[in-house]
């Protein structure tokens, strides 16, 4: 069993002296999910107190020259690492990518909008558009359970639409895109689960935008990358409220309200440990790596099998089932992979089976102590 | 000068040991603001690993029994600590007291509302609930460039509205309301600034909403208490989208979609904390002492006064002004504050002057160190 003590935590107030041995897991959580160790420490350290200044991150104004600090600070790192256009604005706004499904449309669907349906995620957006204006569902995976991604140019993008809406990674499903397609007509893109995870040609998308809680930092914040013509689109004669125009949080700098205080610094971290350790092209590199490595035992591993069609795999979330037959080892695989420090790893409610999530901070020694308790387990049932 | 190390935090990773000794600062900031030493001793805790769960609070999945126990404690906590009626909800949300302000009409406002308006919030609640219907604003103290909150009973409650909305303290121009009123129609209260300040008789309101930056926690969440009837009365034919529906979020136990997971743990510790120390009661019998010592300052000093009426002062947002004739020393009095090691007590930028911001963790001796430094600077000024 590998219990690895990765920080001791003490804290000393006034004459009490706290110490926090920490156990770390393998975390392969689907989102919120593993974090650097770097941005763990500097979180935790900016929570007793930010920079110096004799406050908490948790009580530092938001319009002190501390907090600006901060998010002037991210916001650079993002355009820095993921090479963003300086035509473009990053905004790190709250509610969750669930917000920008209705945010989108609200803004920007006049008549009707194109959308690539990929299963729940890209659902639950189309559901959020027909609010507003006519969808067109121009690709579907559906008819075959979503077990793959749609090729471009297997299908046709109309021009007569205003906007363009893909998923480019499924987390529940496993599949992604994991080229930038090209577009007649402004292309969104939710990238919650995989952004930060490969170099991306942002000038191909009008909006990209993601929940921040699998590469980019904890829950509780959306960053959201829009293209500054942008506003110029926006549906005339409609009475959206305030929080969720696009053109407010452009013009106040992400602050038209009270942000995400915590939740940014901690991105700003995040930002800062995948440019420390090469950016994306380092990011890339160990996705492709991680994921040889557990597909190579899924593909193995007598007792398990992947759900997911070759060419659609996704890096992030890796899905895979019992080969018939073997179903009644559940339970015994589950207690099995718990007391090898695994923890994450059951599928979503809505399909069953399990999924290792290997987001940019999850480990190649996190899949290798995956992949050897599948391996390990194959041993003792099979023996 | 008062410099206080009041932690110490020491972090221990492998071979490396990091020491840092923090230097508190007297926090009078409106909102990120001052929170209790349990709340920040814990939350950084838990960021480096949350309840031996081998995961940091950032890490963990909302859906996991670890997050639960979290959510569900906070909620307990709230209607224990608030006295709140079993027929309520608590939620907990993403977006910011701002997000609410269109959420209410969004959600509410079939024809007409009225509003009390009282300052710069109320009248951006009112601005948003008029995209979705009328507004008659039933009281207002604009004449009198808000320097008094408007009495119960000098206005008439119209009862063909569909609610009346009140802000039960005003952040920027320091009144506040400090009794429940009755209403013969729902009632729905922004308590932002003064929530969990004193016992409040929640069965008189239909709706309590609070951006947690004040006296609940860090930036990042918003709390919303609301009676269940109030489902029966959303608006039946508008096209509302799911993060904006209340019936939506109170069915998934605030967890429709991934919520801000940290700003949710510190809240639970805040809570805690208030519990611990003898619930609204003690908060209470705190806010009065706090504000007596600071406005009995504003009144014996020479060089500054209230621009508040009497019976409208708020015990959480002091504001300050210059008497006439002393405006020259406004750069020298805020740079001895700051060699106080008071920070926040910058006027809002829309009014100027100053406001001692005095919540629920600012301390008596933050208050007689805010005094302190005002009756010396006097001194040094006046001889």
């Amino acid at each position: 069993m590998n219990k690895m003590v990765t920080f001791a935590l003490v804290f000393y107030k006034q004459t009490e002296l706290f110490i926090y041995l920490i156990m770390r897991k393998h975390i392969f959580n689907a989102g919120p999910c593993k974090l650097s160790d770097q941005t763990l420490q500097n979180t935790a350290k900016a929570v007793i107190e930010l920079d110096n200044c004799g406050q908490s991150i948790l009580e530092v104004s938001h319009r002190s020259k501390d907090f600006q600090a901060v998010i002037d600070e991210a916001d650079a790192l993002f355009h820095e690492v993921m090479n963003i256009p300086a035509n473009y604005h990053v905004l790190f706004l709250g509610g969750g990518a669930s917000t920008q499904f209705a945010m989108l449309p609200f803004n920007f669907l006049k008549k009707k909008a194109a959308y690539v349906d990929t299963g729940t995620w890209s659902s639950k957006a189309i559901k959020e558009a027909k609010l507003f204006g006519e969808v067109e569902i121009i690709a579907s995976s559906e008819a075959a359970n979503h077990t793959y991604y749609p090729k471009p140019g297997s299908y046709t993008i109309p021009t007569d639409v205003d906007y363009l809406h893909i998923t480019t990674n499924n987390t529940i499903r496993g599949t992604e895109i994991l080229t930038d397609i090209d577009s007649p007509v402004p292309l969104f893109a939710d990238m919650s689960s995989d952004i930060l995870s490969r170099p991306v040609d942002v000038s191909k998308y009008a909006v990209i935008y993601a929940g921040a809680q699998k590469n980019v930092g904890p829950a509780g914040c959306t960053v959201v990358i829009i293209r500054d013509d942008m506003l110029d689109r926006v549906v005339a004669d409609r009475a959206i409220p305030s929080m969720l125009r696009y053109d407010i949080h452009m013009k106040n700098g992400s602050m038209y309200n009270t942000p995400p205080c915590i939740n940014i610094f901690a991105i700003r971290e995040t930002l800062k440990w995948i440019k420390s350790v090469g950016g994306l092209e380092a990011m890339e590199k160990l996705a492709i790596e991680r994921a040889n490595i557990v597909y190579a035992e899924i593909e193995r591993n007598s007792l398990f099998t992947s759900p997911v069609q070759k060419d659609s795999r996704s890096r992030m979330n890796i899905p895979f089932v019992w080969t018939p037959g073997n179903e009644q080892y559940q339970d015994e695989f589950m207690d099995f992979a718990k007391k090898c420090n695994i923890v994450g790893i059951k599928g979503h409610r809505s399909v069953g089976g399990f999924r290792a999530s290997c987001y940019n901070a999850c480990t190649i020694e996190d899949c290798q102590a995956l992949v050897n308790c599948m391996a390990e387990f194959e041993k003792q049932v099979k023996k």
